[in-house]
């Protein structure tokens, strides 16, 4: 069987890195197929990639080997690390950057990168997406335990999203992310509403609106609110940016209140 | 034999979209080939999608399974099709984004897909390129037969390219589509012109030009029109871009002239 | 074993240039993998696919087919060329795309694509990546021999870096590449340096920093210069990008100055 390498990233497509990277895998491991998740995360943005990581990864298949490379530290004393989950290895820097899927994917055992034998020959100071984390990849793919790769580590860098804060009747969240559509995603999920959501008022940038099952709820160039497909609360406008049209963006607040 | 899944949509590939897709197709199908036609169709533009799926699906092997997710209509009332051509599956929303190829792949039989058991086991109502149409395809290219998907549907919507307008020596037509390098596309082909095309003048936006058979046929940063790859009249800046040099895009209007 | 075809091109991935190439070579040759190196090569900028194709294709495995189309020239009198090196097999326009992967493969045998036979039955004037390079690229994989392709050239065009300028203890380069971060890529390799790389001053847009190992060897938002992962002399900003701050670009001088 084919096993999958799905390849997250910061590198753009205008450059040749991404080519680097499918080149040393495929190299590797000749039987290995690699898929792109994105390789638009803005430059150096960890907390993107980490959405983009949570959003996709899940539905892969049991024994994808998952690598994430956004990456501000590289060359400097941070570490590469190999997670082992349930389901997956998860392969990149100890930047914090799976941690929105190591909620869903707790790890098992987690090992440090030290082993020089299965990197490239030569590491360069500033790639280790293709020097590192492609060999790494693809040794994975090959079966090589992940034992060989270094020391198992205790303690790995955590981001965590803000809470959103209920206030009575108030929830106060944020917006967490923005995406493609111009969709703003909030913090607040369903179980953090102490009241039902239907009817429930959505306040963000100065416009109130309510949570609608679908977009096609309200008219074309309507704001609304719906719980998306993450499963987080996001404030939309029907065919149109909320991103634009509301002018909020991510940290701004977002309140939700009971229905009276 | 390695059965080919193409994926088009308005998704990006900055966040995590694309991504769930295949990995949803993988799980299910691993024997699948996920190939991009594109992700950067602008936000809901189910017209540029239908000439991204005329230029690019006529060239895959029989038996592909093409998937369109432009779906501004997502969670709503719209049906979901698959469309069995003499060569190919298409599996997308009824908004008409297989027009264009469905004029040269006429189906011969199209489901709406109401089967839950092919779909997600929870279908989100935001996101059914990850839960209804990816599984649809996944589930193709395992062989589930089409009537399994739901019952046969006998209209379908149908978009329509504005015919260019005849009239007496002159040829009214319109830019249609604009492409990557600027060229702009227009709705004339080779039969609308009731004259040679050797020698016809062309305008567009206050230029003057004529039908020429290669870019290099004109000196770099001139005007000029050729028959595209896709058989339509193309608008060109040789090596610049005519939207922008031109101040042309789409609608506006592209007039063909007997020569004199 | 799957053969792999690498493409670059300036198609952008908005139109469906890119996936009638893919329908085209996975229809006569089902069982090659298509890997994308990049398709945000700017519009007919030879140069910048040629950086793209020196940092990726050396990592790809033996026998692999790179396909490169950055072609202002189609449908003109260029020719369509196959160069055999001692890895890999490399297909595209006479135009020097090739040229600084030559320098580290040179070519073993040259040949002129001029065998109708081998491309498609209707050959366009303005899209030869699909009618001609891609047919190509699909009969190399399934074993084709170079000859049946075409005669054999002996001259074909080649395209070359500007040699930094060494003057005492200065050393003259320029830019010739600016990266996704903003990175500016310059002419000078170590070993252009007549003098050791420690303590050496960089001075790129009235701004002096000095080489370091790694990106974290200075404060955030700082300037710096360090050996890039292709061997050249970058002027960048940690986490940030040096085109902007600097208003550096290509073209621009970068000099290296012996430490005191």
């Amino acid at each position: 069987m084919r096993r999958i390498v799905t390849l997250t990233s910061d590198f753009g497509t205008k450059d040749g890195f991404v080519g680097a990277m499918k080149g040393v895998i495929l190299s590797l491991a000749p039987e290995a197929s690699v898929v792109d998740i994105t390789h638009e995360v803005p430059p150096q943005s960890v907390w993107d990639a980490a959405f983009a990581l949570e959003a996709s990864c899940p539905y892969f298949p049991e024994g994808t080997v998952h690598v994430a490379v956004v990456d501000p530290g590289v060359g400097g004393e941070r570490r590469a690390l190999i997670f082992r989950t349930g389901r997956y290895f998860l392969v990149g820097p100890d930047n914090g950057v799976f941690s929105l899927l190591l909620k869903r994917e707790p790890p098992m055992r987690v090992v440090s990168m030290e082993n020089r034998e299965l990197m490239l020959p030569e590491v360069s100071n500033t790639f280790h997406g293709r020097d590192v984390f492609a060999p790494a990849a693809a040794h994975l793919v090959r079966g090589v335990p992940l034992d060989s790769f270094g020391p198992e580590v205790e303690d790995w860098v955590n981001l965590h999203l803000p809470e959103p804060e209920v206030r009575g009747d108030l929830v106060l969240g944020k917006v967490v992310h923005t995406d493609r559509f111009g969709n703003l995603v909030t913090n607040i999920k369903m179980e953090h509403l102490p009241f039902p959501p239907e009817g429930a008022v959505v306040r963000a940038g100065g416009v109130t609106t309510k949570i609608y099952p679908v977009y096609s709820s309200v008219p074309k160039g309507a704001p609304l609110a719906l719980f998306g497909s993450g499963g987080r609360l996001e404030v939309a406008v029907r065919e149109g940016s909320a991103h634009r049209t509301l002018e909020v963006g991510e940290g701004d607040e977002v309140i939700v209140e009971r229905a009276r």
